[in-house]
């Protein structure tokens, strides 16, 4: 698995140029492209390149890297963003947000020129929903009205919990995360703006519309899918 | 115009009865009505009221006033809520936020039994954005790219500054306040919907189709508009 | 283990009279005590009894359990605080904070009439510092510097990472935590007040001087240390 | 003043140097160093100088003005940081937080080679607390517990209400302020460990022992006071 990542990592690079600025998402995945650019620029073969971080975890780890960060309101447009996914349907639209940074990302690669998600194959999907809850990041004090509200779309929610924390897992923004269960989403446009027009939703795991490539990472080597 | 305010806010007492939960609106009006709830329970003319305070500023009042405050999350129902509001249309959809607590203002009182909104009639416009501006609250880092995309909406914004803290206000949530003024919006929910539906907007100051009751204070007395 | 946790939970209830106000520690041994106290509430064989939550954790495991909750503002005064600890001193020194709700637990504990700390046995340390490190609550853009300054004090300091999200760990209050490991706190008391005044740190977990009752599950029933 | 404020401003710009890392306070005065500063990079009088800044609206009059940002966890030292105070005494300690950025104020002044202070020469007294309260950041749920007991070193203190949004300021960490007014502050050092070591007080406004130079301007020219 984490050579299937590895690959759509380095092909992702393929499309990163010198003076570009570069939405940096969050996750496994992603840390491998943010080494391998970290690389590029330590050799020189790339200059002049920035990284817009969508996380702390994002942020730290293109320090390491010796990536030069940037923040939104410095810049004038992203070039790219590079992110991963926890399902892709076939008309590219994503569920993400297993690392609760799904916020920020969307911030971020919403307003990026190209937008390249890498997967390996097991997260393509027939549908949004198939496996994975589309997280929730909510105000804390609507996190129980909401999840029952939920009830309306056949959703079945849960608040996440913390591992290192007592309690809920708190996102960058100080916010609560509720795992949404789906039987299916049928329209997946349509239900993020529904779920975006709930009071107290700050922002939802469906990305539709907004992906423009896909790296998908297979034992047959690397595919591309492309709108 | 504060005995108008005050007018409006004894004649939202009259919905008010014992074992109910209300929700307590933020800003000059509600502070009336949030003070006679208060007296009306030391009296014990109405007994096992509780408040869901819809900002700091409103629960330090109701605490000051002698309501007993509860959250969201603790109780199953909202029976009336009870604020002001900034502009309100003849459809009696509401632009509000003028004290920066607009999201946690939707959260309650888009869930309430009834809403019930305070204004003097100099509020009353003829469609929403004719006087105000729409308060939006944003994730600090997308403020720049937010404002610049509203222009599309032929809206101009601007980050709201603090008075007693240099730099800008901060909500209640942590975040900022973009005031868009829009030159006449022709669809409130429409807006209120699309504006939610920008990466990084939180909620924003559009409450269309909320509002049950309005109780406008006029010289001639309290006015009541109802769909 | 789990036996002699709920051992100290049950000993702790018997401090528990009608119209108390109690702080509610964070973790999985004072979970035993909010639940037991729950109960009892229930039964009515305790009455007016008030929770104030040191967490979101024992706040929602509260509202659970049928625990009324108020906050540190609402009340004058705390009667009795029950919270678990990581290390107990011979001097009733704790360390606390490995749920990462060290800042709120100290506001509140501090200000209890009476601060009583369940553990088991092998929570018992001859000194601060022996077994487990201390979390401090840090302002998240100071967390390098601070790491780096710790190392004065013969600390090594770790950030800590997240298991449910990506990147950091954040607290309640929006800020980081740092695992310090000393290789043996001296002076427990001195040591809390030096932390506290670097710069960035919001609080640290030692809590000296605080605690009036240690209640410890053994094997042979349950301990009672006193200052 | 304002022309005092801009000479003590110039006279700051002195001191920076090519290749420094510099620490930009917040405030009306320092926002002339700011703009200066700008100026200088923009005809590259000045070459690689990098600024921190202490708050958000610091932040942004950097970007406006052209000087390129970083944060304190990118940086191995911070060569010079200027800020303004809102009183200096004899000792040069200092009482800072009007503008309600003191704990980032401080996270920075206190890790940089030099801190230079920017004053007009009304801002120097006697003794510290002559003239003005001293600014506390506190928790929210511990502002009126903190309150009260700052009557015992016989302060009073007020929450800090904001004009541009209802209910209390919020600080650019999500907290409140409690401005404090003391009779006398006798050993500033002292006072300012105190006021950190109460649970819930996040960072206070007195600076101790920590600025290096204090630049004054008055009628008759820049006075320069140094330890």
């Amino acid at each position: 698995m984490e050579e299937l990542k590895k690959l759509a990592a380095k092909e992702a690079l393929r499309y990163i140029d010198d003076d570009m600025i570069i939405g940096l998402g969050t996750g496994s995945t992603t840390a491998y492209f943010i080494q391998m650019l970290g690389k590029k620029l330590m050799t020189e073969e790339l200059e002049d390149v920035y990284g817009i971080p969508t996380s702390h975890q994002s942020r730290l780890l293109a320090l390491e890297s010796g990536i030069p960060v940037v923040t939104l309101d410095e810049v004038d447009a992203i070039d790219i963003a590079v992110d991963g996914a926890d399902e892709v349907d076939p008309h590219l639209n994503l569920i993400k947000g297993r690392g609760a940074a799904l916020t920020m990302e969307k911030i971020i690669e919403y307003r990026a020129g190209t937008f390249i998600v890498l997967v390996d194959e097991s997260k393509l999907v027939e549908y949004l929903g198939q496996r994975v809850p589309v997280p929730i990041e909510v105000i804390p004090a609507a996190w129980r009205a909401i999840k029952e509200e939920l009830e309306v779309f056949n959703a079945t929610a849960e608040l996440r919990m913390g591992v290192k924390k007592d309690g809920p897992v708190i996102t960058d923004n100080g916010n609560f995360i509720l795992d949404a269960k789906f039987i299916k989403i049928e329209d997946p446009l349509d239900m993020e703006i529904e779920l975006n027009n709930i009071p107290g939703v700050v922002e939802n795991g469906i990305f539709a519309d907004i992906a423009d490539i896909i790296l998908v990472g297979t034992k047959e080597g690397v595919k591309k899918l492309e709108r």
